[in-house]
């Protein structure tokens, strides 16, 4: 369409994950900046083979790997942030009628050490690329390539009606990613909205348009929810009847973040009798270490009991138009009980509402609130998610 | 021993030759700097590893690639020259009582782009640190750890007797690995001659002493010979009765040299008629392309005929004390004719002679040549090479 292209590609199927157990082999505990030396080749495999096959093919290219655009971040080795990107050798082999092949996921620390961005990074340096030549005066889209055609509004395997987006928001993007719809890395989609870069999210093997992820406009507040997502990935502790006294939930969330264990809801209730009820809850890997923690600390708080739960989910639903709409969050909670499904746990924001359930009633759960919030729909050409 | 020691590996076994594969089966004709991006992540790999080992038995570690140190070369990719190597970084990690793990075989060409340095680069890259480092003021040895115990006086599959050399000169070694004693990539000796490095060449899975390839001393005139090397990895072409005029020579060789063949020995021989027999051997597998070009050219040249045979071998006899010992040709060519051997191309230099013999008497010539000029001996406690 003659578009200039500049591609960033992943490593192969499967490299990565052989990568982290070849170093996993070498030591239990390996070294995250040597790690990343190795996880770094999976990603200059695959820029040298889709140069070579371009060239082939008669398109002037060549690889760029982090050190070489170069791609700066921080020295967080194995989660590395993107501190800057330098657009202008990319935008000189683009100038001079070449596709710029760069390595995603890699980059290099002020050392000059390479670090890697973690899962699905090589997202985020799409994203990133895309900010950094917009800001050097280029009009930019950013095209995702992934399994799926796009992102839904809900999970197609277990809503076959389930609807592809043609739109969807920065915002809405960013609260279903991280409640499981996982289409996009996070992080990516922060830096799409910091910069205002939209992302065009498409499969590799179809040529359907996919779901924009982009700047919210008005016409997105028409809807009240744009998506129903799920969790199973949680389990919750609870402890019972703590003394209602200052300081309390410090001690504890202070003593379970310190054990690197990131907790996701917390639902404190009072009660009548100067105790209260704390409950949370964690990654289903994390409940063992987390519980521990909790029941050594339970007799300094006073608390009558501490119960754990691991076969509960999380059920959301987002949108934009929450803002606008009242009462969405109550009729999640009439459609739920109308199920007979009991909620354990309840936590809002602007623009998701979520419900904590018996994993059981997981998938009954999503079907009834894509229902009742009108995301149902014919289904659409391309059909359902691919896996 | 309380030694400072900077490591240099290589790719693990075979792992070369999967990149190589992987690139061939993108494109046949891979862009061979694209290759050097896929070739590199072999060393890529085993320095992060080997620096993940060494850090979990508590010895500080950190690896290097080719762009960190950096080592500079030109932009001949696939088969770069070192140019400049700075040693620096390398001292830097040294003083903090780290151990660098140095990328073997890769570097950096002017643009920032990767190189590789050919097969066996890694062995050039350990004597050009070593050299780097000697330029630095650094009293220094570099050890080439190889599956090999050092340096034989001839392949111990054929003579069982042969002895591991204690040392040998740069010169001998260069002769000995250009005449197939495939030890150490050739260009890493001519780097160690030019900047005089002393290289340890020994077993990686012994502790036996190895041979040390050095400057030349006078003790080492002492023996005539030093090993015995045979190549049959060679062909020769004879042309029959070229017109014995200036420039025959000139037009042969030039359109051989234009198709890339590396043309070995040269023989022409004057006749009485006017006429000259012209024969060259050529690498086996260049032999049909060069014998083409030759029947091409050879009624330009008033040829009789030209003739090719690829059954033959290379038998040769090094040794830095030929200049000083008078007739050491002269007794290789008696102990092969007394065996029945027909010598069918003689090649001298001032460290060698060459045979070109028919291939089937190969064995039994290195035989009744190692035994000729005493270097047989009890077999050394280290035993016969491993392969």
């Amino acid at each position: 369409a003659g578009h200039d292209v500049i591609v960033v590609v992943s490593a192969m199927a499967g490299e990565t994950n052989r990568l982290v157990a070849l170093a996993h082999q070498a030591a239990e505990d390996a070294d995250p900046g040597e790690t990343d030396v190795l996880l770094a080749t999976g990603e200059q495999v695959t820029v040298g083979l889709l140069a070579i096959v371009l060239q082939a093919r008669g398109q002037r290219a060549r690889s760029f790997l982090g050190f070489q655009v170069p791609i700066r971040t921080d020295r967080a080795y194995g989660r590395a942030r993107i501190e800057a990107i330098e657009a202008s050798a990319l935008l000189a082999e683009v100038r001079r009628g070449g596709v710029p092949i760069v390595a995603g996921f890699q980059g290099i620390d002020p050392d000059g050490r390479v670090t890697t961005l973690g899962r699905g990074g090589s997202d985020t340096t799409g994203v990133a690329i895309a900010a950094a030549l917009k800001m050097a005066g280029t009009n930019v889209v950013c095209e995702i390539y992934t399994d799926v055609e796009g992102v839904y509004t809900t999970d197609p395997n277990i809503v076959p009606s389930a609807r592809k987006l043609a739109r969807v928001s920065y915002e809405e993007m960013l609260e279903m990613a991280s409640l499981g719809a996982k289409v996009l890395q996070i992080r990516s989609v922060e830096f799409a909205k910091k910069y205002e870069v939209p992302i065009h999210v498409r499969s590799s093997f179809s040529e359907a348009e996919g779901t924009l992820v982009t700047k919210e406009d008005p016409s997105m507040e028409a809807v009240a929810v744009s998506g129903v997502t799920y969790s199973k990935d949680e389990a919750k502790i609870a402890i019972r009847r703590v003394l209602d006294r200052p300081g309390i939930a410090a001690k504890v969330f202070g003593a379970v973040a310190e054990a690197g264990i990131v907790v996701d809801m917390i639902i404190q209730n009072v009660s009548e009798d100067g105790t209260t009820d704390l409950t949370f809850t964690v990654p289903k890997g994390d409940l063992k270490k987390a519980e521990a923690i909790v029941r050594k600390i339970a007799p300094e708080i006073g608390a009558a009991s501490v119960e754990s739960d691991d076969q509960i989910a999380k059920v959301s639903i987002v949108g934009v138009g929450m803002r606008s709409h009242a009462g969405v969050a109550s009729r999640m909670f009439d459609v739920l009980a109308r199920e007979g499904i009991n909620i354990l746990m309840i936590s809002t924001s602007e623009i998701k509402t979520s419900c904590v359930i018996h994993q059981k009633y997981t998938e009954l759960a999503v079907r009834v609130l894509h229902d009742a919030f009108g995301l149902s729909a014919a289904p659409t050409p391309s059909g359902p998610v691919k896996e």
